[in-house]
């Protein structure tokens, strides 16, 4: 498999300068502040969005002058929802370090995330593009519609699959689609092709969910950067805890740890037993099909060294351990 | 006393169609979500900072099309803001009635907050004036910044005025500057009186938060909403607070809550002490000098309907008692 940092190739300068626009995010007067976010933006994360905003704006028009404060406003957009997530979860660690809200207490973590959002909404302003404005404000709606969705199902065994795929198009998938439908609108391009790219936007983010879901029973805590099974300890019954759920209904281990959650051997079992079980490679194919799907949806595009990274995206999303 | 109502009459019509625009975000497919927003919307507020945008809007070009998004975007700003100020307080009652986060928790509380900020956002974003839209994602930033120096400070005794002051501008009165100015801006107003408009709403904002802060310690728990004391019991040091400790720097009340807060016999004595103190003449003294303050920069503006209402709120935004 390519690496990430060579699929994205084409853009990994610019991205650097994206990058370098979220530093610039920690240089404040307050000291509190400066300390909360030199921590929370010193994430050596993926930057897969922000990679999609500038591939994508790559398709046509390359103008940097916008596509650049998007990426940063789609990163930090991103950056913010962990933040909240991470406060509202009462997670511990993420991605192997303590979480602010770990560290600083809920409370600044609530207030950090506020202030991120907001910067976020200052990058989107500042590329003077309205449809791109706009977008960004229904994406923050839609992800928090999807989040609170979770919330309310929290250790709610009646879930369909249809539950499950409309969250994760909302919690997940939107900021997808917000990450290629912007770098679309900004670079010309014509409305059939930013239809497209909304849609590919869609099923990458749809399929980078699902793989996220399966990372969660068989990834290692080093390569989660979390405890395995953290999904299942917070009460969202994801994709492979539905199929375990449906292939033994009776006698469930899940179904034990719902009911009591203080039967962390129940838990203990239901990871296990979904990490050996076919369940997995059906969770892949699944994932895989909504790559599938990705590929067919840049088909229509024009050819050249982005759709390239692009199409290798659908790749690495499926195959990457974390 | 004038009512507020009697006030703000110009635009009362007005602000009923603000209003309408306000109560129509309630209006969503997903149940709990749909639950959630009309208990959070179903709330007779002042409605303030809705109707300083319509009166500002209304010295030069009333043009209802921006304005009226704008209105709804400051009062669900205002809105959002108070959902999580809550959260993060843990606060049990707001307004007489149990908070968000009492009734469906924390988590439930924070998403329906960031929920509100994207639709705020929307609504902001409709006006399809990119100045306004940058001033709103500022006013969120100044906003959070203000509450984190609140969080950070709590129980803390070393504290100056100067403090006081910075955290009030940055937390309340920035939100009145963002109805003030965004009126202004959207109405076409001159230069000169987009700036005169901004310092009339810093000043009635900090005017405003500083009767609030007096308010906690003088009213009643029927005329608040909530218990008096409030802010004392989450550690955060207002204007009153701070001159008891000034005026009494030995066995303080109010050191002894802070080194204790299990001792609510001193937090009693620390509301009962400024209660029958002139220090609530001094702070109302204080606050009427924003308020001078604030009627000498409508001076400079010219005289019509909308400008006696925005003088009349100076007196008001004093006068009240909740």
């Amino acid at each position: 498999m390519l690496s990430l940092s060579k699929i994205i190739d084409p853009v990994n300068g610019d991205l650097a300068k994206a990058e370098n626009s979220l530093k610039s995010v920690g240089e404040v007067q307050d000291n509190h502040l400066s300390e909360l976010l030199s921590y929370a933006l010193d994430i050596v994360g993926k930057r897969i969005r922000p990679a999609l905003t500038l591939l994508t704006g790559k398709l046509y028009a390359y103008d940097l002058d916008c596509l650049l404060p998007m990426a940063a406003a789609v990163e930090l957009l991103h950056t913010a929802s962990l933040v909240h997530d991470d406060a509202i979860d009462k997670s511990t660690v993420r991605r192997g370090r303590p979480t602010i809200n770990k560290l600083w207490g809920e409370d600044k973590a609530v207030l950090l995330g506020d202030y991120l959002f907001a910067k976020a909404g200052e990058f989107c302003a500042s590329t003077g593009n309205l449809r791109g404005i706009k977008l960004f404000s229904q994406t923050l709606a839609t992800m928090s519609i999807g989040e609170l969705n979770q919330a309310f199902n929290a250790f709610n065994l009646e879930q369909t699959r249809e539950h499950y795929f409309d969250r994760i198009s909302k919690k997940t998938a939107s900021l997808f689609v917000l990450a290629t439908e912007s770098g679309a609108i900004l670079s010309q391009s014509p409305e059939r092709s930013v239809a497209i790219l909304r849609e590919y936007g869609y099923n990458l983010g749809v399929a980078f969910q699902v793989v996220d879901d399966i990372l969660d029973f068989i990834g290692t805590e080093e390569e989660l950067g979390k405890p395995a099974g953290s999904d299942l300890a917070q009460g969202t019954l994801t994709l492979p805890a539905m199929l375990l759920l449906r292939y033994y209904p009776e006698d469930n281990p899940i179904k034990r740890f719902f009911q009591d959650r203080g039967d962390l051997e129940a838990k203990r079992r239901a990871v296990e037993s979904i990490r050996n079980s076919p369940i997995v490679e059906e969770c892949y194919d699944i994932a895989a099909s909504y790559c599938a799907r990705a590929r067919q949806n840049l088909n229509l595009l024009p050819d050249n060294a982005s759709r390239q990274a692009l199409m290798d995206l659908t790749d690495y999303i499926v195959m990457r351990k974390k």
